[in-house]
Parts: C-alpha cells; structure tokens; sequence
C-alpha cells in the first residue's frame, strides 16, 4: 500500500477544482486507499468560520495583509486538526486549495510581499508541503464565465454568495493566473499544469493519469 | 502642541485596564488633545468580527499559532483602519492592549515559540511600536476575583460571555503575569510596570504621572 499522501488542486475561479477534487477523490477510494477530501479555507469548525470572513462581503472588506493572515489562521486550523492527524492515520488528503492560493490570491493579485508569505508560510506551516500540487489552468474569461453561471444557478438572493473573489476585477484575475503559472515554473517537481479548458471527463483523466503515474498506482 | 502619541495598556484580567483606559482618554481630552480610545481585540469593523472568534467560545477552540495568527490580523485591521490614520492627522491613541498581549497570552501563557510571534511582529507591524505601554500588574488571584465578579454583575446567561482567557486555569495566569513582567524588564525605556493592585483613583493617578512626565505634558 502506498504510504499517505497530500495532494492540493489549485486554480482560479471557474477552473473546476471542486468538481475535480471529488472525482480524484473518488477514484483513489476506489483504488482502495482511505481518503479525506477536504477545503481551503475551511476544512475544520474553526477554519470554516473564519472562511465566512474571508469568501463574502464586500472585496475590500480587509487589508491584503489582514486577509494574508486569516487565510494562514484557517489553515493552521486545518493542518492540525484535519490533515496531519489524516496523514498520520496513512489516509490519503485530498484538497481543494492550499497555500499556492494565498501566493497567488494575496500575493500577485493583492501585492501582499513575498517576504511577508513566506515567512507564514516557515512559521505556521514549517518544512511540510503537498506531495503534488495539480494547477487547473484557463484563461480567465473562460472561467469567470463558468463561475457565474454557478453563482446564477445558486439563485442566491440572500447576499451570503461565496463571490467575494470573483468580484473582483479581471486585472485581479490576470495576475492570479500568471502567479499560479510561476509558482508551477518555479517549482516543476510538487506541480502539474493542467489544462482545465476541456470537458470534465477529460480533466479527470489528466489529473488520474498525473497522479497515478506520480504515486505508482494502477492507472485502470 | 506634542506631536500624536501611541499608548497601549497592558495587563491580565482584571487588572483594570479598560476603565484606566477611559480616565486617561479623558484626561489628556482634557488637556486639549484629540484622544482616540480603542481596543485590542477590536477596534474596526473587521477586527471586531476576529474578535468574537478569539474572546469566546470553549478554551481549546484553537490552536495556539492559530490564535496568534487570528489576534495579528485583527491589529493589521486595527492599525490600519484606525491607528494609522488618527496618528497621522495628530490625534493620540490609548488603546486597551497591543502587540504585548500577544506575546504575555499566545507566547508565555500558550507556548507559542518566540520566533513565530517575533516573524509576526516584523512583517504585519515593521518598525512601529508604542510611544509608552503601561503594564498593570496585580496579583493573578486578586485579578481573577475582580474579573469573576464583573462578569457575574453582568449577568450574561446565553454563553456569549467574553471569558474565554478568564476561564483559562491558573497556571495559565501564572505565566501571563510573568510574561507581562518580562517584557517590561526587556523594554524599560517603551514600558513602565503600574501597580494596579490599589484604588481606581491611585492607579489613575499613578498612570497620569507617568503619562505626563514622558511627554512633557501639564501633570494637572
């Protein structure tokens, strides 16, 4: 059996992330591994509360800085209280999200510096990273699209949407992008590029194959 | 007129800090200044909201870098939306506790390591520090009863009671109290320790003097 590990989907709006988190996630239970599928923010009581902050009201509610530190506030709630204690038991974790999100959200779109996300990232997070970080690539329009067509289906009328970043403006969304591909070509071994343009089948069939070639499982 | 100034309180539960906080406001109103009085946890909109994560609710809701990390984004809303700008157009800030809160109650009371409170510091305040902190020191058991009582007098009966660090146990006090200490020998020229173990007068008084003869204001 293949020992525990922690895969992260990263990606902008619309890329498909949850969608994809679930079908990998059923896929490698099938395979017979324990899996836990979880989310950033959230993925524990702590951590969804303040994701509550953090994913509504209005886009500039906090200073970048501000929303740097609460987004490393709900995953350090997450790292101890969901996935270390997963990974210890040898489950699988699969997540929707990690900390690529913060470099690419708070840093290249919000200009929060460098310096200040990684010194977060030493001090909340440590030596740990995902075993392999698959990044759902598509041009921005493409998923902004998609994401409020999800929104409109939501028919939310009540002002609680989860649109707090997809509110914000295309120039956002650019550097969101380009900062998801740099942490990719800065670091080629942890991340995969995936080509999230295409049906949902066909990303699931990239990403299985990725990860299963990566981790030595049985493609079937 | 002395340029704007930055005083913080400092001190463990009831220990008196937020009535001191409204006399010595109110005193330097009156010496013609404008005061804005605050407080941490809280002092804008969105640090008010992180507060009710951190003031309530049971005593291990969190992990203690969590907590730290939650307690550092509500002061970057705070300094930015509020003490930032007063000190800039002139006005004189009290605040009831800052940055040492966070080292006495995550550092020395929860063992949260120094480096990461210290990383924190750095990155989310810089440079800036307080003009003069006042450290009210008491007794943790006269404190305690203090605190016990105020909160019976308030006659909070839906659990919404701001007492999560109150309900903490004694050796936590122990620790808070020393580490309030600490700081103060480490910063003998930002701090000065107040014994607040006296009269509500004696302690105003004590605080006026000290308050006024840093910065070379009227001790009347």
């Amino acid at each position: 059996m293949a020992k525990s590990k922690f895969i992260t989907l990263e990606g902008g709006e619309g890329s498909g992330k949850s969608t994809q988190v679930g079908l990998l996630a059923d896929k490698l239970a099938a395979a017979g591994l324990e899996v836990v599928r979880t989310r950033e923010p959230g993925g524990s009581d702590g951590a969804e509360l303040i994701r509550g902050l953090l994913v509504s009201g209005p886009t500039g509610r906090w200073d970048p800085v501000t929303e740097a530190l609460l987004h490393y506030a709900a995953r350090r709630e997450h790292l101890t209280r969901t996935v270390w204690p997963a990974l210890d038991r040898g489950a699988w974790v699969v997540s929707d999200r990690f900390a690529d999100s913060t470099e690419a959200y708070q840093g290249a779109g919000l200009g929060v510096d460098k310096a200040v996300l990684t010194a977060l990232y030493q001090q909340v997070v440590g030596a740990f990273k995902p075993d392999l970080t698959l990044i759902l690539d598509i041009p921005v329009e493409v998923g902004l699209d998609r994401a409020n067509a999800r929104m409109a289906g939501d028919g939310d009328e009540g002002g609680t949407a989860e649109d707090r970043y997809e509110r914000m403006d295309l120039d956002f969304h650019d550097k969101l992008r380009l900062g998801f591909l740099d942490i990719a070509a800065r670091e080629p071994e942890r991340c995969a590029i995936v080509n999230a343009d295409a049906s949902i089948d066909a990303v699931h069939n990239a990403i299985w194959m990725t990860v299963a070639s990566r981790f030595g499982l049985d493609v079937r």
